[in-house]
């Protein structure tokens, strides 16, 4: 038990990227007490002086060398361990291109595929589901995805990464016409060839930034 | 200072309401230090045992005496005092008609207009700021605006609440057109008298629950 109102405080991060065609997270294994040799989120609790926001981005630099992605804090939630502890959660999109995972022995972190997670320490299946559920309704009014690519990239490589955060195909011309439509990427004049097809077009985000609604 | 990760964790509840055509916001004012004698949101620090969640709806119930109402968390903010606490935001949506406002003389709670608040204790401005934003945001894909009207309307009353949370006025055709549309709200059968003009057809949101995209 705590006193009135002190209580516990960490930050998680539910960091997605996708490779391979498929939706992954970021997960740690423990190497000590609780849940010792389970899978948890990258986290932990807040440094003195230090906010929730600045322990996500610390975590998410610690784990895979990156910044200045897309990073969103996703909810608080109190009710994962029983030491009535709070958790501020974020969710974070990262080019596997760019990531650079932290070689460690102890503690040491891996991607897993969404659809076949291994049992989480912390109730922390719950902050994935919530994560995935807002990554897949920012997919429909925003440029969430900008953080899952290079800064220029085909149609088909966007419509592969928009299939792998949904779990399923789409059409081709209506994902094309809505895409060009929503105004979030422009053409950027440049070609790709891609296997044996001509050449093509190359676009890019029109903000590498969020822009959120 | 508190020790590594242990933190004093406050809700923080914004109340909306739709008075007399304008939005206003509940605020109680202070009758003990700090900031004694301003005005700031409903809130406080968790009780034991007691999650954040939970925490705002006991202070929504208890300064207006509603349940059963739009309650969405918000976002958690750490820089709001110099303590490095941590606090919880959500933010309500009251239909003032069903409101009753606790009486105290101490810390008594009273509506203010959001475009003419006082100097908030706390920094309670930013917060009040951040739930203005995404209160208009969700008004474009969401039937949040159902907590604030009886159980029916006319198109009339619905459009002066969006216009009251939008803090502009609005073409009245284009507006009944998208309200259609959109698929919220259904005809009841029922009218009602407006003024002088011809009985207005009456409606009623689908659903009286969250509805969230």
């Amino acid at each position: 038990m705590v006193g009135i109102g002190l209580r516990p405080v960490a930050a998680l991060v539910v960091i997605f990227t996708v490779q391979d065609g498929n939706l992954q997270v970021l997960l740690i294994r423990r190497s000590a007490p609780p849940y010792q040799g389970w899978w948890s989120l990258p986290g932990g609790l807040l440094s003195p002086g230090e906010g929730p926001d600045e322990a996500a981005v610390r975590k998410l630099a610690e784990e895979t060398g990156v910044a200045d992605v897309y990073l969103e804090q996703l909810y608080t939630f109190w009710d994962l361990d029983d030491r009535e502890g709070v958790a501020v959660s974020y969710f974070a999109l990262v080019d596997a291109r760019q990531a650079h995972l932290a070689q460690r022995q102890e503690w040491p972190p891996a991607w897993w595929p969404v659809d076949g997670l291994p049992p989480l320490a912390f109730k922390n299946e719950r902050v994935v589901e919530y994560a995935l559920r807002r990554l897949r309704a920012k997919l429909e009014y925003s440029n969430v995805a900008y953080s899952l690519l290079p800064a220029q990239f085909t149609l088909s490589q966007l419509q592969r990464v928009y299939e792998a955060i949904l779990g399923r195909r789409l059409d081709k011309r209506n994902f094309r016409r809505r895409m060009l439509s929503l105004g979030l990427i422009v053409p950027t004049g440049g070609r790709a060839v891609e296997g044996r097809h001509r050449p093509a077009q190359l676009y890019a985000f029109k903000e590498r930034r969020p822009v959120l609604f």
